[in-house]
């Protein structure tokens, strides 16, 4: 029977996805400025995913991926100075206020009271840090995880680290990518709760369209009531 | 009495310091080309250290202060080339071999036949997790912490994962400020194995000449006496 739920934390606790479109739109108003290019945020998503296995996830790592992105594209014209800006943009992503998503507190507080809970967050240490200490929800789990992939090596470590069977673990999350996917093929549970914003590649995954051990809701103030159908399901 | 040992990475097991170093020395002939400037190193340890509670330890925060750095002294003159020079500079810190410090596989391996052993690494998570996969070390370790910071607090929650008082516990490192310093305010002890090359921000400590919890020693395959001998003195 279900033991322990993960929730994710960018864009399922707080909002995180629209700051670096922020970015990413600033990052393609200053490259326009000396090339006319309809495919800047292709050439920028190349860039980064050539750079994942280098940089991993995070805000640094796409700082560096824009700096890389627009020294090619503009065939090293760009100055300085807008160089400057896009570092700027990075730092600014790394400095965004941490918005919980409406009814998220409440969804958290009611899981936690039939299942441990706990916070599992990929991307930089440093940064998600903040971010859970910014929050005022770290209170509410029981131990939060930040690692590097939300892959199923990942996964498997944390239940290990808490005796538990894949099938007595539910993850909560907006991506199917990372939160469920990894998670349905070990033999757990998932509930997904999209989020409006999804970054490109978080959007690619293997899942069918009807997988029984997953659940979507469309809001956080689902999340309890699917997480208790989860349970019914797993004690069967 | 002494329980758990713990040992830092960068400079402990793996050379590291050493990278950062030729980055530096080679970012500083990149600035050369535009500004003579004698103190490249202090404005660059300078914008480091602005920037730390940003980015956190690493070599994308550092790549990152180089490039801030080298367009505020150019005045924005630094080509966008030189630019990416900088950018490949921080990807080649990123990438370079893990090698082991001379003995210190049977160094852990000694401790570990008395004590259970932890390694306690600061910096980037991504970048921490591939040194530890190469470094062939990670089997002999009952847990791998990542950590963002080594203050007391991240110390003290490391203990009280383990269900452990500081006294209990020893550090091994090379910084006596992230590695020993910490340790020893908490009651634990430490084992301080001097490396060649220490960055400056980590120079600065407030440990004074005679600590009694402390050890240092001059190579690895001291440290499992020095160990044995903290042990002794945790027992009286």
């Amino acid at each position: 029977m279900l033991q322990l739920i993960g929730f994710d934390g960018d864009d399922t606790l707080w909002h995180s996805e629209g700051y670096y479109r922020e970015a990413n739109d600033a990052f393609a108003r200053i490259i326009g400025q000396y090339v006319d290019l309809d495919d800047v945020h292709q050439q920028m998503l190349a860039t980064e995913r050539r750079n994942l296995k280098l940089f991993g996830y995070g805000a640094k790592g796409m700082t560096l991926s824009m700096v890389e992105t627009a020294i090619a594209v503009t065939a090293q014209r760009i100055s300085a100075a807008d160089i400057h800006r896009l570092v700027a943009l990075g730092k600014a992503v790394l400095q965004h206020p941490v918005e919980l998503l409406p009814g998220i507190r409440e969804a958290v507080e009611a899981v936690a009271q039939h299942h441990r809970v706990v916070l599992i967050t990929k991307g930089d240490l440093f940064h998600q840090e903040q971010k859970v200490a910014s929050s005022g929800l770290a209170g509410l789990f029981q131990r939060i995880e930040i690692i590097s992939e939300k892959d199923a090596a990942s996964y498997r470590r944390v239940l290990t680290e808490f005796n538990l069977q894949p099938a007595q673990f539910a993850m909560v999350g907006n991506s199917l990518r990372s939160d469920i996917e990894p998670v349905l093929r070990l033999g757990g549970w998932g509930v997904h709760v999209p989020y409006h914003l999804t970054w490109a590649h978080e959007l690619e995954h293997g899942l069918g369209d009807d997988e029984p051990h997953l659940i979507t809701v469309d809001t956080p103030s689902a999340i309890a009531a699917a997480v208790a159908q989860l349970r019914v399901r797993s004690s069967l």
